[in-house]
Order: structure tokens, then sequence, then C-alpha cells
């Protein structure tokens, strides 16, 4: 498609509307006495295109899933957005005023409390994963018309998971998705490390498979041809590098250090004037585009997820719970349509290739990138496009924590599961271990942890999840164990099990994954010993079964044993230990991992570091003289 | 200096010698029945000439400060490294037979339990951030001859850390940093996105700054010539970016899918009598470089820090602890000038920068890349060469969790320091919010928390943590709070202070920071309705002052009530929970943020989210019903 320059008439209100932008910037970050007029300068002409030229909006219904997607990753000139969707009518401008007060959900920061918000943004670094997300649903599930645009700044352009995503784009020949670069040259504490070097911009962009082109970020016409070039570009993702000025239009602030993140004070009134004084038009008024009547997502019905046939396992058969996980994955897969897995070339290992192999279309191999791979799944789920399955090694998922933590703010609907945790993997040593993924799980707000302990109950656990709102982990389990529940039987979050009984018991054993077994093994003992002790399998970890536990363990003379493979801290143990704080006459005592374990068989390792059976009945023997 | 290409007598015998380093690699994964031999075999060729041509050793002291630094950041592939340090006569060839058992070292990925390694690697990408690290001290700090040689695999470089480290060696222009690509097209689960697309890695190499060279991974002439060059080359690091095959060398076997992370098995027999039928000479015995004479690493002392003068304030002065991290910083700096700070473009935040403005060469700026930042003070703290202190908002450090995870593997002496901590922060809202930090840190083996609560305490942690070896993290507040110890006031680490208490004390109050003046205002408001209540500053979280909590505890009545601004999970109430597992007759009240907060001022929120003097208040009247 050719290229028409905008008219003159049009470029004028352009302008005029970035400075209004400008203005609104200034207005509201002197009502909140804080905030970041300086960063949202430097891109008051992108944001004029890109809204009323550029997006194709409804404003009815800012989450239409045919209109185009915005991420500003930039999160921190949250004011110029705000601004940008209150001139498109959405809300009044005078709400601008309430930014950062404690009744507005114009926060800080962006946050989907808003309704034009898809994700949170302002830890850096992660826009681009998420519009990559979006963008490849949009190419590949939802084949349809609508683009995603990314604003990143160049500070966090430093960040290697931007360039984990800009890579995942060209890959995959995203052409329906635009990144704009904000080089507005000023980081927070001093200048970027590539200040204006454009150039170094473009061959890095070139190299990772981008259109790239460099512009003026100042001058509406360039914006508006780079953006037609982009929409114009097949096969291949553009990026916009826009050369900016950090406080541009304000004088004597405009390109200087130390103004970063700090309203402009007593210097805000003579900075509207000038601001005022470049306006043609100071009245402007502009409506964004409308989505087209073609190209629209199509509907989708993500509720009500099933697994297509029931568990069917023998009781004792030996499966590993990430096996059983590939069996469920697959399964609700054939159940519903918009069920999609994500992997980070590990897929042969958690076992996601279960649904790639029967339906290919719908698995994202995302490479050994885990910040790309989580934010690339958080984009996919928005708008509830799809349910998502998210997996890696439990321990690589540390690698996303901040993506994860991100994602609870995005109230993200993403299901992870990290299979290969704790020292029962073996051989391949303590780098490969998931001895902390439960405590970082447990601190994400809202989430639900599954630890399912057979094949059975993963299955269950899978088909939970996915009809789960908020981030859901399901840890699986690298060796085999055995199926313990009856293929009916029915399974809740926030529901376990008490797998052995007697009245007689005396302790209540609480393990789950291997350590469930260990405390089987250790209850079976016991007995010859002339000792019963209770066995429980809470299922899931959070929310805990806390009335199962208080009322067996009440049972069992308040004295408990908690066994996990894990480490010491946030794990079942502490959960346990929550449970029951406000609780007196409870003795729990907690078995972990309690250092960095080494590579050796599982078996052996297990018994070094002290969550095997025999410690088991060894902290039964003791607790009892508690 | 002019490239002299090597005898041919030395080539074959490099040649030989890659071939008994590949025979290593089959018979010690046939002996453990695990691990990686395709992924060995790719790097004979390269691993020969480093060893053998390249670095400089002290094998009498593979520590020796002066010697050439290796890592190999693709960890899996151990069996090769060992099997070249054998050969360089460090130890018997016969112990690789050893590899993966329960009583060996040689580990399934290499860890510093082994002499000659400087840190575990094996959760890929961090390799370069920790050569970067070394080879920026060997330049700045050190302005010693030792070189940094670092591994990658092809892989794991679609890692964003890894992008993150090359652009900070290019910025840097360390020109003492080598770093090889082991391109052999193929990951674990299929192709990487890459294959052998040798430009595309060129160009990118290129564009991050480096002199990126493309060899033929397996001739030895060529390895010779890029090494020689990149020795050469000044002002940039080089890449040498090797096409190599995975399985190379191993007949029907070489550059197939489907082989990774397996031993050969049944044709391990076979391959290996290839592979011998391609020596010239099998008994080929080499001996690497030495040391040289000159351009030693300077000896340094890093023992018995201390600040150079002690806190100065007035009880009462109204005092940020990030701010008495900075003071402390500074002071720590002057008594040992290898002390070092490094932070992520937020130092006129978390206070790092008071360290800059006096020893500008001592502090590291890193930008917006946390894992990097991270990494390169894992690397600069190796070998004993730095106390390095690495600083950014508390919440932004859950992007390094999988380096700081990896930093305890490897032994790591790194201080982390996480300002801007709790939803006391206030308007920024919940995406700076350090909510999860306690939990994280607590999790990761031998670590020190520290979370001081006034100046005084707080120029006292940096001291302590200075000295004290494993993790350091030091939870620092951006509200201003009072001072309450004296300057003189001793601090121990695993000590508490009761900060205030009375006979009749019924309750036991535990905060921390913030929330610790919040007990002490509703003690204050509590004493005016006749109930008086125990106040303790726990000083540091990990270790906990067990007996002090339990011995104070029991004199309220076993009712004890923690603050904390944090999540629920794995933070100070947990700890304490932990703390108290064993003892009945307790119960705990947990005052926390239970959800994501908001943005609004930090008075507000902190009441909102349940933890202020009010609701602790409400929470003391509770627990004297229990």
């Amino acid at each position: 498609m050719s290229y028409h320059k905008p008219e003159a008439k049009t470029v004028q209100d352009l302008k005029d509307l970035a400075q209004k932008l400008r203005i609104h910037s200034i207005t509201s970050t002197q009502a909140s006495k804080s905030g970041h007029p300086t960063s949202c300068a430097s891109l008051a002409e992108i944001m004029s295109v890109l809204f009323f030229q550029q997006l194709r909006l409804n404003i009815k219904h800012p989450r239409d899933p045919s209109s185009d997607r915005f991420i500003l990753s930039k999160g921190h000139a949250a004011p110029i957005l705000y601004a940008a969707w209150a001139e498109t009518g959405l809300f009044s401008v005078d709400e601008l005023k309430n930014l950062r007060k404690i009744d507005s959900d114009l926060e800080g920061h962006p946050t989907p409390r808003l309704n034009f918000i898809d994700v949170g943004t302002g830890s850096l670094g992660q826009g681009v994963a998420v519009g990559a997300g979006m963008a490849y649903v949009g190419k590949n599930l939802d084949k349809a018309d609508y683009r995603t645009y990314v604003v990143v700044g160049d500070g966090e352009s430093a960040e290697g998971s931007v360039w984990e995503s800009l890579h995942f784009a060209g890959h995959y020949n995203l052409d329906n998705l635009c990144v704009i670069f904000d080089v507005n040259r000023l980081g927070q504490s001093e200048a970027t490390s590539l200040q204006h070097k454009m150039d170094v911009y473009r061959d890095r962009l070139e190299a990772f498979g981008f259109n790239a082109l460099v512009v003026d970020g100042h001058d509406i016409d360039e914006l508006c041809k780079a953006f037609h070039c982009a929409a114009n570009t097949k096969s291949k993702p553009t990026a916009i590098i826009a050369k900016t000025f950090k406080g541009k239009d304000f004088p004597n602030i405009e390109n200087l250090d130390n103004w970063h993140g700090k309203p402009l004070g007593d210097q805000a009134d003579k900075v509207i004037k000038h601001l005022q004084g470049l306006m043609v038009n100071p009245d402007v008024k502009l409506s964004p585009k409308k989505v087209g009547k073609t190209g629209l997502a199509p509907e989708v019905d993500i509720t009500n997820v099933k697994l297509c046939t029931p568990p069917n396992y023998k009781l004792g058969d030996s499966v590993a719970t990430r096996l059983a996980y590939g069996t469920a994955l697959a399964k609700i897969g054939a159940d519903n349509d918009r069920v999609i897995a994500l992997d980070g070339d590990t897929k042969n290992s958690t076992f996601s290739d279960k649904l790639k192999n029967v339906f290919p279309e719908r698995y994202i191999e995302c490479f050994i990138a885990e910040q790309n791979l989580v934010g690339v799944a958080v984009g996919a789920a928005c708008r509830r496009r799809t349910v998502a399955f998210v997996s890696t090694f439990a321990t690589f998922f540390t690698r996303a924590f901040d993506q994860i933590r991100m994602g609870a703010i995005s109230q993200t609907n993403v299901n992870f599961v990290g299979s290969h945790c704790g020292c029962s993997i073996g051989e391949d040593g303590p780098s490969q271990m998931g001895l902390e993924d439960i405590a970082m799980f447990r601190t994400i707000p809202g989430s639900t942890i599954f630890y399912p302990s057979d094949a059975v109950s993963t299955e269950r656990a899978v088909e939970l999840a996915a009809n789960t709102k908020g981030v859901c982990f399901i840890r699986t389990s690298r060796p085999n164990t055995a199926v313990i529940y009856n293929n009916d039987e029915p399974f809740t979050i926030g529901r376990g099990k008490v797998v052995r009984q007697k009245p007689s018991d005396e302790v209540l054993l609480i393990g789950a994954g291997i350590t469930l077994y260990e405390c089987l093994a250790a209850a079976d003992q016991l007995e010859k010993e002339c000792i019963t002790v209770r066995v429980i399998d809470p299922f899931t970890v959070k929310p805990l079964d806390v009335d199962l536990i208080v009322e067996h363990g009440k049972q069992c003379g308040g004295r408990v044993v908690v066994v996990e493979d894990h480490y010491q801290q946030g794990g079942l143990g502490e959960a346990v230990l929550s449970a029951l704080a406000e609780h007196r006459n409870f003795v729990v005592k907690h078995l972990y991992v309690p250092t960095v374990p080494r590579s050796g068989p599982p078996a052996v390792l297990i018994d070094m570091f002290g969550i095997s059976a025999r410690n088991v009945v060894l902290a039964v023997n003791a607790i009892l003289k508690k």
C-alpha cells in the first residue's frame, strides 16, 4: 500500500494533541506530587500518532478482542497513557487529577484494575514479551487483523528479556507486532549506555530480525510514515526507533540530568504556558480509529475445560506425575481448542510435547528463554483468548520470578507446571533441582499451588488449573510414583486426603510428591514398632486444607511431622505452620532439604538430605516425646 | 603481534587430545549411566586448544588469582571439562569414572566443591555475566594480565541474560574477555532457533560491540588463530563463534536429534574405537601454559572490613535505612579499597551513589539489567578479589532469583541490598514494592538476612555483611524512621533486641523496619488501655534469634504478634513460626500484606493493608482471648 502523507491540518492537530498530552502529564503529576512527567514528554508525539492516527479502538469496550493492543512497557510514563485514553473520551480529563490517589485506579504504574489496561507494567523490560504473546495468538490462533503495539523505553531496553522477546518475534515473523523504542537518552540516575547511538539500535534490531526504522520521535510526519511502513511490512515485525528527548519542550529541563521521576514543582506553570504557546489550537479534539468490520477475532469459550476422558490407571501403576501432566494436557487440549502449551526447550522432559504431538499448532516453542516464555504466556492469555500452560523445570521458573510476580498484578490466569522438583531428580545435581519453587509461587497473591502425588490427582490438578482464576502452579516430580487413587476419585482445590489412618494414630504425617510415599513407607515400618501414624496428602499447598490438618492433628495429640523435597523456607512445612499459627498445643517437626544437595542416586540423596522414610521414623520417635 | 601458525606436530597433538577428551566424555558418562556426551563432543577441539594452547594455569593452585579464568557456561558439558583438567595433571584420569557418584565432587554440573571451579553452572545463560565481572575486575581493579574465557552453548545464547552481559562487556571494552559460542545446532528437544546461521550470530555480536570471529569449531588451526586474534584485539571483547556438530565424530549420532543428555549405551564401544582410529598418537600428553611472571594480580586482604568511623546519629533523628546504607557503604569503602558497589541505574534511590561519589573507580554501573548485575557481582567477588555490594529495589532482585540461587551453589559472598521494600513506598504502586524479597532470600542456602530498623543498626548490618560468608541480604526501607539505638550499640548476627518491656507484658510483638515503629506506637496506645506488650527487633531474619523469641514469648503467655511489610509467605512471620514449630503452647497472630497493594500515601496503605499500629492493637486484643 503506497503511503499518503496526512494532511497538514491533521499533522497540526496531532502536534497540538501531543502538547495537550504533555500538559496533562504535568498537571496530573503536579496534583499527585510524584510521578514522571519528563518520561512522558519524550513520548508525546508517539502517543498522539498512536492513539489518534493508528490504533483501532473500541472505546465502549476497551478489551474488545478485535481491537488493537497497546502496551506501555515503560510503565512509569503512565500519566501520558492515562491522558491519551482520557482524550479518546473513555473517561473525563478531570479524572487525571486523581493520579496516584488512594481511591483512584489511575495508579503510579498501570494495572488492569483499569479496563483499558491488559497487563501491569512498571517492572521494566516485560512489555515486548507480552506483546509478542498477543501478536502470536493474533496471527496464528485468532488469525485476526488486530495489531499489537509496544512502547519500550531506551533504559529498559538493556533488559535481556527484551532481546529474548525481540528474537522470538523475529523468529516467528510476527509482522502484526510493532515495537516503538523511545530513545530519550536519559535513565534514572545517569545517561543510558547507548545514549543517542541510533545506528547501534538499528544494527541490533536488524540483526534480531526486525524491520528497523530510525525516526525523529518528535516529528509527526516521520512517525506516521513509519507506522504505515510497519503495517505494510510482511513476515517481519517492525521496530520504530525514535530519537527523542526526555522532558521535550520543557525549557531548562529538556535533555537534562536529574529530572527523572520528579514533578515540575514551581516550574510547572511556566512550562505549561510555554507548551500552550506552541499550540495552534489549544482545544484540539481528535477521535481514535474504530475497529474494522472484517478480520475480527473469533468468539471463544474457555470456560468449563474438561479432561476429554477420565484418568485411566490401575492402582499401584508406577507413573511419574510429570508424565501424567502431559497426558492430561493432551486431554484438555482435545476438549477445548483454546488450550495451548508453551515450553523452553524442555518439552521432552516436562512432557508438554504430548500436546504438541497431537495439536502442533497449539504448542509454542520458546527455546531457552524463560522470561520471554512466561511473558508470552501472559500475553497469550490476555483478553481470555487462550488457556495457557507453561512448563519447564520447576527451578528454572526462578528465572522469571519477576514476570510471574507482575503476572499477579496483571491478573493473569496462566498455569505454570514445574517438573524436576527436589533432590529426588538425582545425578544432574543442585542446579537442576527445584527446591525453592513452592516458596516462590506461594508468595504470588491469589495463586493456587497443586502438588499432586500420583497420576490420577495430577490429571485432576491440570483440569482444575485450567478453570481456576489467578496464577496456578503444578509441581510435578521426575521419579515414578505409585497410583494410589481410583480413577473416579474426586479432587477439589483446598481439600486434602487422609491416605492412611487408624483410631490409635499418635502422629500426623504430611507429605507430597515423593515424600508422601516416604511417609507411607515410614508408617509401615512404625507399625512394626506398634506405633501407628496418620498420613495426609494435601493435594494443594495453597490453599491448604487447614480444617483437615487441624482436625486430624488434634486427633494425633497435636503432633505433626511435615516432610518435603524443598528447602525449609516458604514451602509445605511453613504453609502448615501458618495454618496452625493460631492454634495452641501443636508441635511440628519439619523435615526438609537443609542445604545445597549434590549429584547422586535419588534414593541416596533423599536419605542423605533427611527426607527419607528412615528420617521420618526418627522424627516420629522424637516427636512422640514432645 | 603477528600470528605464527602452530607447528604441524602441535596441531596433530591438539587434534589427538581432542579425541582423547571425547573418549573420556564417553567413558565417564557410560560409568555414570547419565550425562551429556554429545554436548561434550562438539566442544572437544575448543577445549583442547583452550587448555593446552591458550589458558595460563597454575595446576598446583587452580584458583591462583593471576591465572586465566575459564567458565563453562554450558555446565552440562561437565564431563569434558573434568577430562581436560584431568589431562592437565590436576587429578588422575581414573577419577573421571566417578562422575556423578555420590562420593565424588565430579558432579553432573560443575560446582566450586571442585578446587578448579569458580562458579556453579548448569542453569544456562549465566557464565558470560560472571566472566564479565572477572574481566572487569582484572582490567580495572587488579590491572593484571589474566584473561577470562567463557564457553557458551548456542541453545543457552537464547537467554536474554547473555545479551545483557555481552552488552556490558562491549560497553566497558573488556578486551580481556573472550566468549566462545559452541554453535552445535541442536538443543535438548529440537534444533535451536538459529541452527547454523553463523552470519546472524556474527551480526548480532558485532552489533553488541564484539570483535566477532566465525570459525570451524573443529579446526585446530582456525581456533588457534582466532584465540590469537582475541588476545591481540584491543578495547573490544572477542566472540569466537564456532560452527560445530553435536556428537562430532560419533558415527550415526553426530548432528542427529534425540541424542541430548544420553550416554551412548551399547554404541559406546564402537564409537570409542572409531575415535581411536582417528588418532595418530593415542598416548598424547600435553601440558597447559603456565602463569607468567609479570602482570600478576596484586595481593589483597578483604578480611576484617570496618566502618571507618562509627555511626554518628542522635537518638530520635529521622533517617531512612536506605540512606544509612549509602553512608555505611562509603565508610567501609574508605576502610578497604576492595569494597565495590554495583547497581542497576537506581543508585540515587538505593544510595549506592554514596560510594561512587567518593570512589568512582569502585562503582560499577550495570544499567537496567539485573541478571547481569548479579552475575557481574558474583564474578567480581570470585577468588576473593572484592567485597561486592549490589543494590537495586528489593523487588527487582526477583529478576535475578536464578542467578542468586546459583550464587549459593557457587559459594558466593556477594552482599545484596534491596531498597523500597513493602507497601510503605506509597504512590509508585505494587510493581515497585518488595513484598516477596525476604521469602526469596530466605530460601537461599546459607544466606544471612538483615532487616535493620534504624540507621545505627543499618550501618552495623553493612559492616557485618562485608565480613560474612555466603549470600547476605540487607532489606532497607524508603521512609525515614527514628534512630532508636545509641551509636555504640553492638549488633551481632542472630541476636535480636528487646526494645520495650515490662514485667507485666502480656503479648510479644515482633516487627522490623517500618512495622517495628508501628509496634511501638501500638504499645503506647495499648498502655493507655492498661495492656502492656513487649517489642522485639529481630535485626536478622535469618538466622533468627530463636532463644530470645522463645524466652520472651513464654514470658508473655505464649502470645506473639508478628507484623511485617511483606506478603504472608516466607517472610518474618513464617520465620518466627518455624522457630516456634517444636514448642507447644504458643499462639501467633501474623499481620502481613494480604494481597496486591495499590498506589496511595504510605500511611494510608499500611493501614489499609493491615500492618499499622491500629491493626496491631486489634490483633493484640484478639490474641489476648487465646
